[in-house]
């Protein structure tokens, strides 16, 4: 893939994310690498460090977005760190910077970025995350995957 | 009510809003000013222009927080307007600048502020909103609410 | 003026300003007030804080954006406050928000809301403020004022 | 240098540069590619383009923070490009992300970023940059270079 042209998919989740959770990140890190995609992410523990783990082992490029204004919270595997300053706004920046987005599980932070992205347009996949509906039907708008194999591929085919 | 120190209560909504959303909108910015409190809101048409028309014609105080860069799209009946420039991530400022949130219909764009005011600890009010369950189970993070009347009182109730 | 229409017009200097600044300031927000124009600043103290009590005196609408996440820093006099969580990344909310900037004295923080209304094309006025100069050529971009009162009129013209 | 721990130096300047500018640019992207440090840049034309491009030849990892939604005004020379939606407020996220900043010439957004660096207290090393002012006498807040392996070396002094 040509350098400063290839995708760029984030994976969102959650800073305390369970064991189950951290498998499917770092699996989930390490298909995008194996795939020539850039990993972004919000830059802390949980499913965001155990992504950069699993990106950085398979030779990977990997961003993580910090929320606070330096980098002592950053996962230690992530290629580059940007502290924003920004808190929570920090989020919009996560998704800004993806061509698709993956969720794995997640509390409201993740739920915010998988809003914004859909907001944005852009497809999101979820393992086990959020489920949304309105007036008790519900809403499709997020793809379901099952494992990481398939999130990543259902990411990359969408915006290819 | 001293000056500078009155709640402020975010109102997000649809800028495509139906009627019946449109007429809550309304009403919950009556609501809010005659209360004394200042509303905030994305500062365009729908839910957050019928927010800004009510709490006017009650001699309210209304903020609109702008995506762009400009005033042009802004609801004529802000006491103020702030184009911010940011896009999307503004809704982290609607949601940062309010001590409680009340969430009329709505689409992605709203969702993402449900989102970040859990994330950041305020009460989130709903009318006829989104719900959010995870593994099939409901998370009822969001009080539900029937009528305008009571998603005010809740929303002031719960920051009192 | 119209409601929603008045000219927004920034007044940046330092929190921490000397008697004279904060005299200026105090007369520069009243004069905003009093032309029907709406106030926007840091809503810090000093040169913020003096110009929202002017501006409060005469009876006008003053915003302050603050660099924090809540309000406890901000001006008794604002009329509303908005903390933005982002810090420093405001202070092109303050610039963005503004029709025109008037800068007086200051610090760095005034520096970058000189430069970053320049760069937005806005008129700049200053009261005894930054001086600016590329190779030893002074760079005339800064309006220069030498009372509060040339400030107002030429801020407000510049914008008419 | 561990990964994740190099320090990371912002290149600001002009979008349209001259040729000496961008000479400079190059050398002083190499020269901190060389150094094991992290460039960081608003990844937009001329200065900007001209790091990256020096840091790239020389094996080194670039950022460019770019002010609009997509990456079509990237240079093609970074290594990973982030679209922020922020506009000019993505001027803070550069100096945010900074340890150190070396200002090349540079128009009204450089001079922004300059002041933010000074006001977060970042050694900011000028090539050529503006000179700054107040009241007739010489502010000396940035560090005055003549060489591109002066200003790297002085750049990396100061925050070692």
């Amino acid at each position: 893939m040509a350098k400063g042209k290839p995708p760029y998919v984030a994976v969102c989740g959650s800073g305390e994310a369970n064991q189950q959770e951290e498998a499917w990140a770092q699996e989930v890190g390490r298909l995008i690498a194996e795939a020539g995609a850039v990993l972004v992410c919000g830059g802390l523990g949980g499913v965001m460090d155990a992504a950069a783990r699993g990106c950085e082992a398979a030779g990977g490029v990997s961003i993580g977005t910090l929320p606070g204004e330096g980098r002592d919270s950053a996962s230690p595997h992530l290629t580059v760190s940007i502290p924003t300053g920004l808190g929570e706004a920090r989020n919009a920046l996560v998704v800004r910077a993806a061509d698709a987005v993956i969720a794995i599980g997640g509390e409201f932070g993740t739920l915010s970025e998988i809003a914004l992205a859909l907001k944005l347009g852009k497809p999101v996949v979820g393992l086990r995350t959020w489920e949304l509906a309105k007036e008790g039907l519900k809403v499709s708008a997020i793809i379901e995957a099952t494992t990481p194999e398939e999130a990543v591929r259902v990411a990359l085919d969408a915006i290819a």
